[in-house]
């Protein structure tokens, strides 16, 4: 069973990639769309973002067959509210929010007699907003769906179909381990670069214009997922607080080690960290979860 | 006045890249090379990453009248010594490494009666050895030059000069400075980056593989400077440590903030945070320092 019509809720980077990427690979699935925002209606409209905008949320899930909320986290629970009039019985509701269990939660109270099965597709960049998706932005990504105990299992076998069509790879888990994993592969890069950018535009004794044109040195890299959409990530880490603060006191442990290190002389102790964290690198650029070429492939070495 | 015959010695990332950039960019200069390593000196011949490469350092710098160390920080005073029988009078000696009042300690002590002008290119990729030079590596990327009091003003001048010829934009300053402008724009950078990918491959509850699947979340990024020169790391952390601890110290502080927010559940400082560090990204997009494409411009996407 594969999804004929599927509602896009919220129309942002996410949202957006979603409504071009069926029209790209599934050109016989019928897609509507509704953002709260009328100036995201608006601008979805010109894009294309999906066959059709509408006006309200209900409307806009009325006679579909898969539901994707991309809302923020913290939204979820009200869009899902927001919907419940236009849903049918067996309409199946997902989302791509970045923290699963506090979602799975908001979902099954707001529509506790619907089929809620969340996913996650690990893709995206630091843009956000109506005109930052494209069709590809899933294509050989990593797409967590995290279905709770007693979901249909044919259902959850037509979402992971669904997103294998978007041209993802997907895998299936509890939602507490995919909390736990996203925190350290996700959730601490992001609140370590948003940290370290606040650090360095805050300082006196290095001016802004410094920090600017000396970024090249490796700043720049922290910039960009520091660009985020701060409501966005807000509620990740209001929402995946315990994984987050688990795996952050990890990390300021292995700091603390360093700071001792970088103290005390010890270049032994450098040097075995920094060789060993080469070959996480090598893995991840041979598995095709980044880009071979140095420094990203950035423009400015062509 | 300009440098007629450069000696680069050190043949990696860095070395590489000045010679293929002087060929490319000052076609009437020659060079000479030297690099520790037999290795090297062989790909360096293949690749013609300098004019002529020699076995030995001192006639690798005979009758250069600008000599370039491109080794590790902490090998800088051995190297100044082994070129020592081959230097001229007047021979400029400069370096590309990344921490300047350490190097300028061990140059002028190794080599007291020459004229000692420190620089720093920063630019470079996560990759290193002969292979990883190329010509356009410091294309619109700033070049800090530190003269020591008392250095000769027409041969800072020329350094200028040949820093400027290769494509960089040039900054004087003191040693001082540099090293707490890089602490923060690079070295700090790369210890957090060092450190977090270590942590996430030490886990136990997350798998290697895991880590590696979803990286595309925020992680990878780190992965990158974590595959830098773990021997160029380790020196510059010895040779640099009362600016990093006391860059570390500060963004520790600021972690400290951030994680009690996220334990307190407070989401405006949060949301107030993350909205500041957007305009810093913007703004070195924005003066050229980083590509403007999103995700770095990835091949992913295309």
């Amino acid at each position: 069973m594969s999804f004929s019509h599927v509602a896009i809720i919220g129309l942002g980077l996410l949202g957006g990639s979603i409504g071009l990427a069926v029209r790209a690979e599934l050109p016989g699935t019928k897609t509507t769309g509704y953002d709260a925002d009328p100036d995201v209606r608006a601008r979805a409209r010109e894009r294309g973002l999906a066959d059709t905008v509408l006006d309200d949320p209900a409307e806009a899930v009325r006679g579909a067959d898969l539901v994707i909320l991309c809302v923020p986290v913290g939204a979820m629970g009200e869009a899902a509210r927001a919907i419940e009039p236009g849903l049918s019985a067996d309409t199946v509701i997902s989302d791509v929010g970045s923290s699963k269990r506090s979602i799975t939660d908001a979902l099954v109270a707001a529509l506790p007699n619907h089929q809620i099965i969340p996913a996650h597709p690990v893709a995206g960049t630091e843009n956000s907003g109506p005109d930052a998706g494209f069709a590809t932005l899933f294509h050989q990504r990593w797409c967590i769906v995290t279905p709770p105990a007693g979901a249909d299992a044919e259902k959850v076998a037509s979402l992971v179909d669904f997103w294998e069509s978007l041209g993802a790879l997907v895998e299936t888990m509890d939602a507490e381990h995919h909390d736990l994993v996203l925190a350290v592969t996700s959730h601490i890069p992001h609140l370590i670069a948003y940290t370290i950018v606040g650090t360095a535009s805050d300082l006196e004794d290095v001016t802004r214009s410094e920090v600017i044109k000396y970024s090249a040195g490796g700043f720049r890299d922290f910039t960009r997922i520091a660009a985020s959409d701060p409501t966005m990530w807000r509620d990740v880490f209001l929402n995946n607080k315990d994984a987050v603060l688990e795996m952050l006191d990890r990390f300021l442990t292995d700091l603390a080690l360093m700071r001792e290190a970088i103290r005390a002389g010890d270049g032994e102790m450098m040097h075995d960290t920094f060789s060993r964290t080469r070959a996480i690198r090598r893995s991840i650029v041979a598995l095709g979860q980044d880009d071979p070429r140095p420094d990203f492939g950035r423009a400015d070495h062509e």
